[in-house]
């Protein structure tokens, strides 16, 4: 604000966090988070053509990465700030990071949640000994009234991402990793409001310059591209990565991403469900979707990472169960597992008989029937059922309506 | 078979894998399968009451315990042997186990599986380097013809558990246990043919004779249980938990666990389901339902294992995708956050408006409506609707009902 003339090395403004915050975040919070493993996946590696590396933040006892942030921030309180208390806003995993580590320190936190925030993430976050607060239509509305809080009831706000305190606690991932892997050519890592990437770029870029970073964003809410071309970012829509979707990204965290980041890859929903369900078919391990975000991108983006030594971030874990059910059906249907065909008849006894035998011998398997008796594309006195049937495979099912046309009963198209 | 009299010590048979025998296998197959973690669960012990370890077989490669005494028994062949190569039955993750470590090896592998194998396993096993027959519709019948490839193509037949080496094989995870944990009270493993139990328990009790085995079998498939009683046993039926639904224990793996066993636990399909469900929401990974028996049984018999150190093995994570998702939807049933309602009224434009607005003003969620317009309980001008409503718990259910009612829609019991 001075006016007198500056250097153009004044200009550039010193950066939010240091590798020595991050250090002292580590000494801080060991013991109290978990080291999480890192695992190398021979068969991630093969299906996407990385060698890739796993880091299961999913394993911490919130199941996300949350916590560090959260109880970094919290140790940095003084002692009439810890018992005044924090508050917070979130819907999901900050929430629970904030609450858990609060309650064991026997600091009071309320947390701020938006209506409609998933019911089971409400209840753990209660479980975990916080003052849940519903208000306020959109995260914004819920957000607002925290900071009344902040001021009326002379709380400590924790930030999900935009505080020096939290973006350090993330960064230990940063270390931790670096402990672990000698040698390696790339992070890759969802992006919400940029905390975690922060934190774990600042880390990485401090010892390790060489290694890119690159950050992972839903194609719905594209902040982090939006911000680094200094436009209004256009976002909105159901995504199965709650956990990111946000409209803006921390001013400290976009400014320490501007300076370290790669690239931004942008990932459409049908790459976040295939990464959930390559967890859980090949890895044996829950992500939820924002978790996920850093597979979807090597999946999205082979060419990108063919051959490279690369680290994917699983941030999270806290999937809702209907949520991750239907992820795992629909990639049935993606893989033609699952197939609804229609078939138009005569309505006579004995037609879905057949048709069932046919599909029966040739290893078939009905898994649902739909009598359509009001469809007017159907003669009146005639049937159209819709069948839906489990295969081995694309190759499978189209042998099954193969034999379906040879013996009379050609499906139609069905959408 | 001597006729000279033999003394009391003389009758009671050596054992047929030892301590020794064990060592030898971790020597042997070390570096090649994974040793895998074992972790403490907090949130399993608030739950199940007892201190609970889980033993994470299904982080092996294959995704269960099966390679262990698959590779110690490939490593023990003859050179000979190995040419000719081996033979083995198994609809599921024995089949993966010898093939995967056989192809390593360079040892020719025949699996055969019965009809009606899931495709997944078909396609991994194959996968995995393997020539995979399809033949039989019964397990027995695959055996069979194993057997007679055995004889008519010199291959040697590679048992799922009845075989020292195997079992041996399997007892590693025992030491693995006792070299990383100093002090527990018992172990808790699913028993299907017996091999893993018997492995696990010849390792435990020579070093460790206090520590209590606790075998697990589905209430569908008690074979053990029976075995011990020296009936035959009844059995049949689909469970989830199709990795140990066998007919008929081992003869070498009975006469070990009537020696060692504690006690067999027999669990219902609801606490395999439950059990799967908990791996998936506490800890983020995924369990088959053999792979949850263990846990199943602290969920059965609380009492039995209050406050006592107990590890259970997770054995295996090769549940099928549709399977695991519908057990997650019905866990949802179970615990009444998924509800299907009936509502009966006059069929007429606005009905189902009205019924929608009462549930969502009272914070339900539709999932899904059916439109059941031949029922006979209702009149020919009525109408009769199934609600399928999602909500927060039991509770939030009955205050939905509630508000229905008060609204002049009370909803009729719906089975």
């Amino acid at each position: 604000m001075s006016a007198k003339p500056v250097s153009v090395a004044e200009t550039a403004p010193s950066p939010p966090v240091t590798m020595a915050d991050i250090e002292a975040a580590a000494k801080a919070i060991a013991g109290k988070v978990e080291n999480t493993p890192l695992r190398y996946s021979r068969t991630l590696s093969e299906i996407t053509g990385a060698q890739v590396w796993i880091k299961f933040e999913n394993l911490q006892f919130t199941a996300s990465f949350k916590e560090r942030g959260a109880l970094n921030k919290l140790l940095s309180l003084s002692n009439s700030e810890k018992a005044a208390g924090v508050v917070a806003m979130s819907a999901g995993n900050h929430a629970q990071g904030v609450a858990y580590h609060a309650s064991r320190l026997g600091i009071p936190s309320t947390i701020v949640m938006p209506k409609g925030t998933p019911f089971v993430k409400v209840e753990h976050t209660r479980n975990f000994g916080a003052n849940v607060i519903i208000h306020g239509d959109t995260l914004a509305d819920a957000d607002a009234h925290a900071r009344g809080l902040e001021k009326s009831q002379g709380l400590t706000f924790v930030h999900p991402f935009d505080d020096p305190h939290v973006i350090a606690g993330q960064g230990t991932i940063g270390l931790e990793i670096m402990d672990e892997l000698a040698d390696f050519d790339a992070v890759v890592v969802s992006v919400g409001g940029g905390g975690l990437s922060a934190g774990i770029a600042t880390a990485i870029k401090s010892r390790r310059p060489a290694v890119a970073i690159y950050g992972v964003e839903p194609a719905l809410y594209p902040s982090l591209s939006a911000e680094l071309r200094g436009e209004e970012a256009k976002v909105g829509g159901a995504t199965i990565a709650e956990g990111i979707a946000v409209k803006k990204v921390g001013r400290l965290t976009a400014q320490i991403l501007r300076q370290l980041m790669e690239k931004v890859i942008v990932v459409e929903e049908d790459a976040l469900e295939r990464a959930v369900t390559l967890f859980v078919t090949v890895e044996k391990t829950v992500a939820e979707g924002a978790g996920a975000a850093g597979l979807a991108a090597l999946l999205a983006e082979p060419e990108l990472f063919r051959n490279r030594k690369v680290v994917v971030i699983l941030s999270g874990g806290n999937i809702d169960t209907r949520l991750l059910a239907s992820v795992l059906t629909r990639s049935l249907v993606r893989e033609k597992r699952i197939t609804s065909i229609r078939i138009i008849g005569n309505d006579q006894p004995g037609l879905l008989a057949s048709v069932s035998t046919v599909i029966g011998d040739n290893g078939g398997n009905i898994i649902e029937v739909n009598h359509n008796r009001l469809a007017l594309d159907v003669p009146a006195k005639g049937a159209e059922f819709d069948i839906t049937i489990e295969t081995r495979d694309a190759r499978h099912t189209q042998e099954i309506i193969d034999a379906l046309t040879s013996a009379g009963f050609p499906p139609r198209p069905h959408t």
